[in-house]
């Protein structure tokens, strides 16, 4: 009989990580789904159709009723206190994965409160932006317990992810550590994609000109955020695929553990994060990681918008 | 009859392109090759085999036998003085092809200089490292008249490259424009793998870990950056692949252009340039790009080198 999976936290990776769970998953039980906001909740209930998830009122009720329990929340604050709250009852013998990118430090202390009480932990970040989420297409990074990860296994490569990162018996902490790394590749990638177009502009090149010659050289990623902020989707979405806060929380996660090593210095990622500073004070929280475009459009004399 | 064909500049970039011309190029006359310090030119005329190129002692010489003159230079200067050689005699009818990566106002210049004494002019920079130039897989981006490039074509996909971009009719400063644009994306590239790479060790991941996610996450010059950083290579070449002076020369090109078009600012590129700094302080002359690795290590505590 397959464990009883729950899923907390439904934001644009959370739903479609759920989505191939139950499309691909095998499970032989509802997936039980939770979002603070109940709404979400409800609504991918409907879209993913009758019997295949239970939507549950509280954390509590989330686990009294699971086996594994997947969190994919928007910070370290959220997730501390969901695994406070979710540990005030028997969770013995339960499995927690966290697929929230948080400081390497809070994935290691949750293993640590989870452990006493008996469960298991695993943190499985993920890489990739959430049309990729739905399509079942993560990278998913593993670290904990060899035995807990087996446990994890069958929900990974062909149901979310399309390959594993596997950091067996390595503490959780590691998993975050990659995560946090390799965002710092994400966002220094989009800072070098806004300079390399505000340049194109000014300097009378043209960003098409620009852009064809991305498509040729750095197919992939690159040609995606460079379509994306050509098209102006940086300051039109309504709900940001990589969210500021977020983006500016990895960023932070980055530097401090840069800090924390030595004298650090990333003077790439900190220009990074000194436009992501502005990307909140135009934008507010809809603020995107490739609204960077607009920093620097706007550091360089032209609008913060490309549009008319 | 095939026009009779000549290269002016015999780096890591100029022989791989000759080694081409010759191999695929359909000459059906011997390739004239000049280098400043001729030892290069005869060793090139050794590898190549008799009777496919012929060593010239001046350019004077260069320019006389030949119809179309390519010039594969490491700066502004050096084409600037090697074309103001050149136009000294009667270079009417013959075609200037420059590969250098100059300053777009230089290519513009020199467009001006050639067509008053009645001869053209194609800027033709290219992407792509030395080992792409050996293999012929090289990006040729083409600017200047339509007839002009024309006669150029038939040496570059098929022949020292795998694709062209093809500004026909636009000012050939464009294509050099394009390049110094374009080098922003590799240097920042190479600035972001020095940073993830360094914070990785100091971090306790573990290079081997983040370079196991590079080559899964971004395959292709990403992963051979890395490769080459992890192995010491930034450090241990004798002749640098892509040399810390004509990576400053351009990351400074790109500078100006931005400080010209505005008060602008390129932080994530003025970072990689202070590392560039550091790496000639460091390494002289034979400092490469990627030994920003080594300023990064630096700039946090760690050894330049990484070996033992």
């Amino acid at each position: 009989m397959a464990p009883q999976l729950a899923w907390i936290g439904l934001g644009n990776m959370g739903r479609g990580m759920c989505k191939n769970l139950v499309e691909k998953g095998k499970l032989d039980k509802a997936l039980i789904i939770y979002n603070r906001t109940k709404k979400r909740a409800d609504d991918l209930a409907e879209k993913l159709g009758a019997g295949n998830t239970k939507v549950a009122g509280t954390v509590d009720e989330v686990v009294a009723g699971s086996d594994i329990i997947f969190t994919c929340l928007g910070d370290d604050k959220a997730v501390n206190a969901t695994i406070d709250t979710a540990l005030q009852q028997d969770v013995k013998g339960k499995l927690f994965v966290d697929c929230s990118t948080v400081h390497p430090e809070t994935s290691n202390a949750l293993a640590k409160r989870i452990g006493k009480k008996g469960a298991e932990f695993v943190a499985m970040p993920v890489f990739g932006a959430p049309a990729m989420a739905d399509a079942g297409s993560l990278i998913c990074v593993l670290a904990g317990p060899s035995s807990s990860i087996a446990k994890v296994k069958p929900y990974t490569t062909g149901v979310v992810g399309r390959a594993d990162i596997d950091y067996a018996d390595q503490e959780p902490g590691k998993a975050t550590l990659l995560k946090v790394i390799g965002n710092t590749f994400i966002i220094n990638m989009v800072e070098s994609l806004a300079e390399g177009l505000t340049l194109a502009e000014i300097s009378g090149l043209g960003t098409d000109n620009l852009h064809k010659w991305i498509e040729v050289m750095f197919p992939g990623p690159y040609a995606a955020y460079s379509d994306r902020m050509l098209a102006g989707d940086y300051y039109k979405r309504e709900e940001p695929l990589f969210a500021v806060d977020l983006a500016r929380k990895d960023a932070g996660h980055a530097l401090d553990i840069a800090k924390k090593a030595g004298n650090a210095k990333m003077g790439a990622l900190e220009a990074a994060d000194s436009h992501l500073v502005a990307v909140k004070e135009h934008l507010g929280a809809k603020g995107d990681l490739p609204s960077i475009y607009g920093a620097v459009r706007q550091e360089n004399g032209l609008k913060f918008e490309n549009g008319d």
